[in-house]
């Protein structure tokens, strides 16, 4: 079993969303608008495709021509390890053009590849753990809309919602700039609270808050989540101080949960390891540059007995979260009062992650990610391709 | 894509081999003597299979109807994680019945069953490093033989030998009890210098000498192999003590690699990096129960920018060989003046690991593990079933 590919090329196409960002680029619900989105797609020289959605920048043209194409083109799809390793060590010369993201995005398109080509989940390529995985709700930043997410009250009456929904956990994403008078640890904690008293004493609660507090913000903070008895606490701080979370989870009872943002890729989640900066390590399939390392990253929670819980939702996140035991939660979102998550893009048939009566979303049966494009709606709306 | 398990078997065959073992268990050349192997079969409801060579006592009746079929009967084998953790858990209930080894047969029969399913061989579906490995040869212990391996001049003269055969590095195994005078660190040192001497200053080498060694012996022996520009000094020591490696590495400039025997798997391997005791992580498909948690493993020593170097032969050891980059030898052997390891035992068609001219194994296009067995033999010569 070969796979020679024979072409990576971009499609641009017009879709609609209902999100808007604010100008610190925070999402928020919106009017349904007419927006732009891009598939990457690796092509085998039999014809058989392998699909990722993809930020258009970070695979501009510069960067398929310059970098992805020449590492990949005429080259075993199948080779994904060694694949990951040259694009990795071009990256170092590229002066950051060639993105983490932008590795991950094509990472997934040859794990998508593959597992079409052998009409297998991508999960169950890298070893099933189990079938379903239970879903917590993940809010969008607090914002200053009426009946949204402007007051404690909001994130109280929202999380009483979701649990109706069936979600068994719930994460708040808090205040964040620009909304007037954030970020702020006793505006989190008050609307920590006011889901802590909304939902009661059982379901698990987790925060993750403004990025860039100081040391003593963060721990006053994580004082106030460890008295709501808070099941996680992340990303307080700037992540390139792991003394920072050093300091921090020595001092707190709850968990502390990191690193996300960090770059440095399974290195770097080591010395937060060895450093005992993190209780909880963070990982996603988007975050390191894919697949590839993000499942080296859970395997070095394993080592570690550590839980790996997967950042941010989608088919890649998923099929990490089938393969692995080491990680309670899929992480649905981001969610809002006004905003309807379940809401199928004209660009897709299906949502991949659909929310079933219990709280749980199941793995893909679908071969590949599982990602249920509808390509003629797609073909029909190109705005551009390279 | 699903395989639901109808059935795990052993069988257990006649056939021939041209070794013997002493009473420490260490393997020697002999001659052509009738005797057992066994092969384990995890088998779909459809009817594909997946093999792995065995030892049917770790995998005996009482093993296989007490653990391995309750946990694998009817179960999806795609669900290679959680089958393996089920299995890892029943381990510690099982007083040492259900053993490292017997999980690591059927986790690589899994692996070999869902490469027959899919049509790909292993190494490429866990995405593959590269296309072959150099291997390094790799000698059987020291004897008492007549021109065999009796004195440093054999391991000297052998030494040119397997170069002219392709090898491009050869690791020593010296003297061990019952061997008159072993262990001896002096002799053991001898015997590297007088391969050295051999083979000249640009090959690598490395040495595998008695386990169990004080740690002033170990100390003694690993300045005698950095001053002969070894490069790298094995498991001197019992590996239990983790301390005791760490005081070696802490003074040796040549890199200590291990563990190799030491329990716990990964996370015993992530203490020996935590702790600084060794330079090269020692992984192996059968060491730690299968190439499951080996990947594992593997992963961890890449997170802290360590090889792990691949410990023995076979399908499943080429299989995490041809899945990594931070590894650069496949170990063939046990190699002997007076053993055909190219010699091809009746139950196969072909060995896994022939050694091209240039000292290079290529990794199997063979679905699954790549194994390319005589069942018409195996079924013909069979002992006992079960």
């Amino acid at each position: 079993m070969e796979a020679r590919i024979e072409s990576v090329t971009v499609r641009v196409f017009k879709t609609l969303s209902w999100t808007v960002n604010d100008s610190d680029g925070h999402t928020h619900p919106g009017p349904e608008l007419a927006s732009e989105a891009a598939i990457v797609t690796v092509r085998d020289h039999d014809g058989a495709e392998g699909y990722s959605s993809c930020s258009a920048e970070a695979l501009r043209p510069y960067v398929l021509d310059r970098y992805v194409r020449k590492v990949l083109t005429g080259e075993d799809a199948f080779l994904r390890e060694r694949l990951w390793n040259r694009l990795y060590r071009m990256q170092r010369g590229s002066g950051g053009q060639l993105s983490d993201r932008a590795i991950g995005y094509i990472d997934q398109a040859l794990w998508d590849l593959a597992g079409r080509k052998l009409n297998v989940p991508v999960w169950k390529m890298l070893g099933g753990a189990r079938t379903k995985v239970p879903a917590y709700g993940s809010t969008m930043c607090g914002d200053d809309i009426e009946g949204g997410l402007k007051t404690p009250e909001d994130y109280g009456r929202f999380a009483e919602q979701l649990i109706a929904m069936g979600y068994s956990a719930i994460k708040l994403h808090t205040w964040m700039p620009p909304v007037p008078g954030a970020p702020d640890p006793d505006m989190d904690a008050a609307a920590c609270a006011a889901v802590r008293e909304a939902v009661g004493p059982d379901v698990p609660l987790m925060l993750d808050a403004n990025h860039w507090y100081t040391r003593f913000q963060a721990l006053k903070l994580g004082r106030a989540l460890q008295e709501l008895d808070y099941y996680w606490y992340e990303e307080p701080m700037e992540e390139a101080s792991i003394s920072s979370y050093r300091w921090l989870a020595e001092q707190l009872e709850i968990p502390v949960i990191g690193p996300e943002s960090a770059p440095g890729r399974v290195h770097t989640r080591a010395e937060w390891i060895s450093s005992g900066a993190c209780d909880i390590m963070r990982v996603g399939a988007n975050d390191t540059g894919g697949i590839t390392p993000a499942i080296k990253i859970i395997h070095l929670a394993d080592a570690y007995n550590m839980e790996a819980e997967v950042h941010g939702g989608g088919s890649g996140n998923l099929a990490l979260l089938g393969a692995m035991e080491n990680g309670r939660w899929y992480e649905r979102g981001l969610l809002h009062p006004h905003f309807d998550y379940d809401r199928v893009p004209p660009h897709r048939n299906s949502i991949v992650d659909p929310l079933d009566a219990e709280g749980y979303v199941s793995l893909p049966e679908r071969a590949g990610l599982g990602d249920d494009f509808n390509f003629d709606y797609v073909d029909a709306n190109i705005v551009a391709g390279w």
